[in-house]
């Protein structure tokens, strides 16, 4: 597997574009990907228990007809708790971007992304659609789904399946509400495999619980957000068929895919100075090990600890406590980077300026060793600054 | 019952005392409530699975023996997740202070707060108990266990049971790392009231659900928090039994004042400018409307748009819709004090400058009505400031 700098469109037969549509000030807004034929497809959605029309759409046309062709995105306007002139409008837009391309509107998923209880200004979404093309600039698609982001969330790899050389291709846009149970922010994966959307769907599902749902930026959990992979086999490639050698090949890719974006989610979280990861080892069982890093990742504690680049193990212990998970917590071994701060459970003097060159870097490695078992988990996440506070104080004014 | 401007000491045969020690640079930091007899005694501790020396030597004090005769108390050191030094360092605080006051170990209980990982400073310690007096000052005790509080919490109320009058006040301190579950901070209640530990058990622990468990500032549970009530019957009344009027009358009682220390605590959470209040009104059950309350008290992003003024329901909703309760979503009334702005699920109009005057006042008050039962619940905790990174970022240096 190897790793490029690719784009959204460049697995065999996808296509991106994005522009300015005025649901923001200035920025690029509204964009879509097109794939020129109909792709497998798969997706994973929030658990919130509000969803937001595009979400429920999207959802109801993946899972009665299982393809998909198109996506069109808006920031800007999330037409979440809009009531029913919100599905209207959601049920327009999937309808109009399917006549533009001449398209089934059952093929056409639609996300949107921003302010919560505003209604989606459909004039400006009719005039944008006019103008987006197909074979447009994917880096502009990158940019045009972004909210708080600071930076465009991108990643390409490639692979050979046999003789057949195989693309598969993500973005994603995060920054606030990203945490747990998936489907917290907006993610994009296209493919040129020849796979089923069941087979798809089995990838997804088995590597979401390890890379999207391990990150966590503010513990909130949005009402619109959802991960679509589409696959349309153009690399004319063998089928992808489950319990294979190449299924498993497929999922590592997926998974690779998936972990970089999370990570570039993480990294860009609000106000973000550093990227956390957090490795629990030697836990009785994975979800275990993946609920306690993610109990320390998201501890509002270590997170304005790490932003003030403060080695304060303490409160990474107390974030494993109370994570209410069922492990032994008296024999925990903490290291910051390379240098071990708690041992069995008991502090360890460590170098002060050795400590200072690894808090002040801008990604910080946590392992908590449990010594209880044999199983591992990752979480990722970013620290708490003054940045956070401003940015979601300041958010609708 | 009447509340009135008293302290810890006001209960008749309580006293209390506290000065600087030393284990922090300048402020109080040590001090003790002491009863002229041995009192009846319940209490609540903390959930994290990390638990201090200081709440274990209590804890199990109280458990054997079921009485206490005094609570002394450090700030600035925690005494947490120093192995079996601070152990031996815990029994010492609780053996020390006994031999000054003359009594068993037994009736002594510690609580420290602080900085975990620190060892206790013992020979401060010993001055500090050299210091401490019987019928010292009661308001400097209060002073004493606080660490980045701003202001003291106490409270005081009496009532009378047939001719008895029955005194009963609180103090606590609370600031960071307050959040679910109980006993994440410290509260000592003390009362005059004759009652046995069991009944005095009985009460505090079907109090607890609707008060302490209900504040959160940060998500974050300590290893140290725990709340004690000492009743010592220096009153003279009559004994309270379970099942009877006098028993709803004293948890009355010691409802308000749990009631009154858990939203002074919320209200002084660390950086916070706003106590928020949120009533879930009209809910399944009262566990579920109670769960609903807290998940949006304790949202990161309701925290930044209340520190912001901004009357953002779309989070609260949020908030609502990700708590994982069993409870419908789609008739939501959510009003900010007064002005309803959602109203059965749908956005509400609403005057600009009305919004803004409640906004930007000291305490605000969010209602939701789920319209899907008739139970209610209440949950108190703080907006997320920029002093709250401040305090947290730079609490060791």
């Amino acid at each position: 597997m190897e790793f490029f700098q690719g784009n959204i469109a460049s697995p065999l037969g996808f296509s991106a574009d994005g522009l300015h549509a005025g649901f923001k000030k200035r920025k690029m807004d509204f964009g879509w990907v097109v794939s020129e034929v109909p792709a497998s497809v798969a997706g994973v959605y929030t658990t919130n228990k509000v969803v937001a029309p595009p979400l429920i759409v999207t959802r109801s046309a993946i899972e009665t007809h299982r393809e998909m062709q198109a996506v069109v995105v808006n920031s800007g306007v999330a037409n979440s708790c809009t009531g029913s002139q919100g599905m209207a409008d959601a049920y327009r837009m999937q309808k109009q971007t399917a006549e533009k391309l001449k398209i089934a509107p059952h093929l056409v998923g639609i996300a949107s992304t921003g302010v919560i209880g505003d209604l989606l200004p459909m004039d400006k979404l009719e005039k944008g659609l006019e103008k987006l093309v197909v074979n447009g600039n994917a880096d502009d698609f990158a940019k045009a789904i972004l909210t708080t982001d600071t930076v465009t969330k991108t990643v390409a790899v490639k692979d050979m399946f046999g003789s057949d050389e195989v693309t598969m291709a993500g973005v994603a846009k995060g920054s606030g509400m990203i945490h747990p149970n998936m489907a917290t922010m907006l993610a994009f994966i296209t493919c040129d495999a020849n796979i089923s959307s069941q087979t798809l769907q089995l990838a997804l599902s088995q590597n979401v619980e390890t890379t999207f749902n391990q990150i966590t930026i503010d513990g909130d959990t949005s009402t619109n957000d959802m991960v679509l992979v589409l696959a349309n086999g153009c690399s004319g490639s063998q089928e992808i068929l489950p319990g294979t050698t190449a299924f498993d090949q497929f999922s590592d890719m997926l998974s690779a895919v998936m972990t970089d974006l999370a990570k570039k989610i993480a990294k860009d979280g609000e106000g973000a100075t550093k990227l956390i990861e957090v490795q629990v080892r030697n836990a009785p069982d994975s979800q275990t090990a993946r609920m306690l890093a993610k109990s320390v990742v998201g501890s509002s504690l270590v997170k304005t600890a790490v932003f003030g680049e403060d080695p304060n193990w303490g409160r990474i212990l107390a974030a494993v406590g109370y994570a209410g998970a069922d492990a032994a917590v008296d024999k925990v071994t903490i290291s910051l980077g390379h240098i071990p701060v708690l041992v069995d459970s008991n502090p360890a003097a460590f170098d002060d300026e050795e400590m200072q060159d690894i808090m002040q870097e801008d990604e910080l490695n946590i392992t908590v060793d449990l010594h209880d078992g044999s199983s591992h988990g990752t979480a990722w996440g970013c620290d708490l600054s003054y940045d956070y506070v401003k940015i979601n104080a300041l958010y609708r004014t």
